[in-house]
């Protein structure tokens, strides 16, 4: 069995390597290459993803997977290598059923399409893009059609980044939350919004990137094991153990954009930073699912980042590295002005309160773009015309509205509803390590993070993929996925500030 | 015979991709990738690199080689397939000579021994590499071996970079420069040495880069299609036809390192820049040789850089970006500094007529290395005693000695002879470039390079991998191999600073 078990994991590390590589070339498009390298980069992640997937579908892999099964039923369940085992076959049946030609053909379009998009949005030209997202939906819609027997053409998508969710139990979890965050919404939006004209001020975007460097590195992302970029649109991505890195961008006349888009990006790395390495190279090296790890980028950018007690301990700190900018504006106001609930445009710049709503628009747009019950070329007006039902605005421009997030032209399609899970499930996990910790907020008062972080490695962080995101809620906290913790918590929170 | 045709040219894109991705990944080692993730990434070279040898040396390449064999020699010879075919042949018979596991651990042990290099250098800790330097020299023994019937094992090495030369060959064009060069270095450091105090001022990184980017421009070099980053040693390198990168380094107490590595660097990417775009993704798609390659960094660094045509034009510029540092300097003054002849210790700062010297020695010991007639652990001694010998110095520790140069620890063996055989060649090619168009001398004190651009483009860029070395000489300048060009040059330049 050791034997095969290693010879499984020597395949397995080959194609972590070739992954690996993926990402480091979507890494540098994203953040260093000059425009004349999109075309042959495009074919390049295309070519290797093409390689690794027809190496990780490789039948030895499946004799192997078989071989092993004997050994992985005698285990543990949560046994290292019964999981190692368990996942692999789960991502090994997943692969072998699309075909190599059509992970290189997504690969390539999702590349030149990224590549178009980082134009057309300062453009504003959505035309730039509109054939290309259609051409991107057939090819989902392609390999959706590889895993017949669905219900709704989203679900097979919608697997892969949230193992165990569909399109069904999503709408359901959804218009749960719906009912119990309008009421809210409406409460808070009918009331005077706080002042947050502190933050629409020039913050100088060195002093930005070293304040927020600082700040993670008290969290605990480890720089010898990252780095931070700018790029068009925040990611962290995951090279292997030794090699996390984040992304970030700023707006000089804006401080909330680039520290809260650093923190959320940081709060991804601690999951990935954390993660077990005798994972490293295989199926189980990286975080379980898009929701996990939206849970964890929104603990961190959010449920802390945006807290009372952090910023009891940050704000001075703040005051220092923008004197001019700051003197004026009381801690209390500061507080508020991150905290403000208004409707907005831009998803990653909305408060808590109003971006599952986002989400939401967001999910139901692409479920119909997926059907075909929704042109792309209708999208803009139905898109503007969501914002205007949903949030009370209308876009005034593409730029701001259907152009403003990478994902729809990056191949990122079965994703979205993992941030509205993320968060839920963060306020799940976060209640809970507040229940064995109590003394986690006056830390976090003190700039000290240990305790979290200790507590949420782990419970989630080491585990990498060994659990699926609804095994970890059970284990963690007793229940699986629910609303009530994140409505308890803004209801708490922004009962404080507002009259609910 | 087309298809047959498309059907190479589509394994040769797929090994093109894969080779580029290990490019990208050594790009990223050498500029911003953190410590921890040496490992990682070392792993991920090696099996790409693994990978890409197996792809190119499947079967179904020598047979579609064989088939195109008619075809080819129906063809001239210099006709493009017909040069894809035969410089594919070759590259192919030495790829399946090679076991693609050793490929891999070559890949693997150089990527290891290049990250703990950036260590030990700083430290100066020689032994920290020593281990290291001689499993690498073992392994490139083991490649060397894969080639059996050559005269000295550095033979199929010296092949990979400069086809067609050999240690003997090497050996007689060395011993005849040598005999030349030696009374000229005499003569020169027998004489006061040109004060060259001016550039060893504070020269601020932030304005060394706009001052050196701002000149690499107008050379022509594509930042559209490239980029320049920070790295510690200086490098080109080629992910594909719009993306050609280059690195360099600062010294901020010392203004010539910078700005002379960036145009060297610069000559190395306009050579790649101007190769043509047909042959992109193939063997024919890149210089064609280290000598030739070499012939265009040191043509844009001395030959053009260096010159005093070339200072007339941009002294004044230096002037204008570092007015305090300059404003005491005469032109003359500084063309002298630039200039200096002294016996140095740092090849990549050495000038241009002891240059070679260090080449020689180093030459010379990797051969004895290779040999086994010298001990990796006698290294540093052997070379201190070289530098007193050949140029009356010795290094006061290895940083600045055996640890200079990053070669012997990335796995560039059987590669050095090509800095000089660049400055004969690079002679070479100028005197006919400036025979064929006598303006071009004029044109660099005006600052414009569009003609010597244009004619190296016309006779050497364009062509990429398509002649030999020997080849472009003779079609270019009437002979093969010269040392007169370089000698008349560095005698007519010299004589007019020293009495000679």
């Amino acid at each position: 069995m050791e034997s095969q078990l290693q010879e499984l994991k020597n395949h397995l590390y080959e194609v972590a390597d070739l992954s690996s590589a993926v990402s480091v070339l979507s890494w540098d498009q994203a953040t260093y290459m000059p425009p004349g390298g999109a075309e042959g980069r495009g074919r390049a992640i295309a070519t290797l993803s093409k390689v690794a997937h027809d190496k990780f579908t490789n039948p030895a892999i499946g004799r192997l997977l078989d071989a092993l099964r004997s050994y992985e039923e005698s285990l543990p369940y949560d046994h290292d290598d019964a999981a190692l085992i368990r996942v692999t076959r789960r991502d090994y049946e997943k692969e072998v059923n699309v075909p190599g030609d059509l992970v290189g053909r997504i690969a390539e379009h999702t590349t030149r399409l990224y590549d178009e998009w980082t134009r057309a949005r300062p453009a504003n030209d959505f035309s730039a893009v509109a054939d290309g997202l259609e051409k991107e939906l057939d090819l989902y819609r392609e390999l959706a059609n590889c895993f017949p027997g669905y219900q709704h053409i989203a679900d097979p998508l919608i697997g892969f980044s949230d193992y165990g969710m569909s399109a069904e139990s999503i709408r359901a979890v959804f218009a749960k939350l719906r009912g119990e965050l309008v009421p809210i919404v409406s409460a808070i939006t009918s009331q005077t919004p706080a002042d947050d004209s502190a933050l629409y001020k020039h913050f100088p975007e060195a002093e930005q990137i070293a304040f927020g460097e600082a700040i993670i590195k008290d969290y605990g992302y480890d720089f010898e094991r990252g780095r931070q970029d700018k790029t068009h649109h925040p990611f962290m991505v995951r090279f292997g153990h030794g090699d996390i890195r984040i992304t970030t961008r700023y707006r000089e006349d804006y401080f909330a954009d680039g520290l809260f888009s650093t923190l959320h990006e940081a709060g991804h790395a601690l999951y990935e930073q954390g993660t077990s390495a005798a994972y490293d190279g295989t199926p189980l090296g990286g975080g379980t699912s898009t929701g996990t790890h939206e849970s964890q980028s929104r603990t961190w950018e959010n449920l802390v980042g945006r807290s009372r007690a952090f910023w009891g301990h940050y704000y001075p700190k703040a005051r220092a590295a923008f004197p001019d900018q700051l003197k004026d504006v009381p801690l209390e106001t500061f507080y508020r002005a991150i905290n403000v609930v208004k409707p907005s445009l831009i998803r990653v710049d909305a408060d808590e309160v109003t971006y599952n709503l986002h989400v939401m628009i967001r999910f139901d747009l692409e479920l119909q773009l997926l059907e075909g019950s929704l042109a792309v070329r209708d999208l803009p007006e139905v898109w503007n015309n969501r914002y205007q039902s949903d949030l009370g605005i209308t876009p005034p421009d593409d730029k701001d509205g259907i152009l403003q997030d990478v994902h729809w032209y990056s191949g990122t399609i079965g994703y979205f509803q993992g941030y509205t899970l993320g968060n839920l499930m963060g306020a799940q996990f976060y209640a809970a390590a507040l229940k064995a910790h109590p003394e986690i907020t006056d830390q976090i008062g003190r700039g000290e993070f240990a305790t979290l972080r200790g507590w949420l490695t782990e419970n989630i962080y080491q585990h990498g993929s060994k659990f699926t995101a609804d095994e970890l809620l059970n284990q963690v906290t007793g229940s699986g996925l629910s609303t009530e913790p994140w409505i308890a918590y803004i209801r708490s929170k922004y009962s404080e500030i507002y009259q609910l």
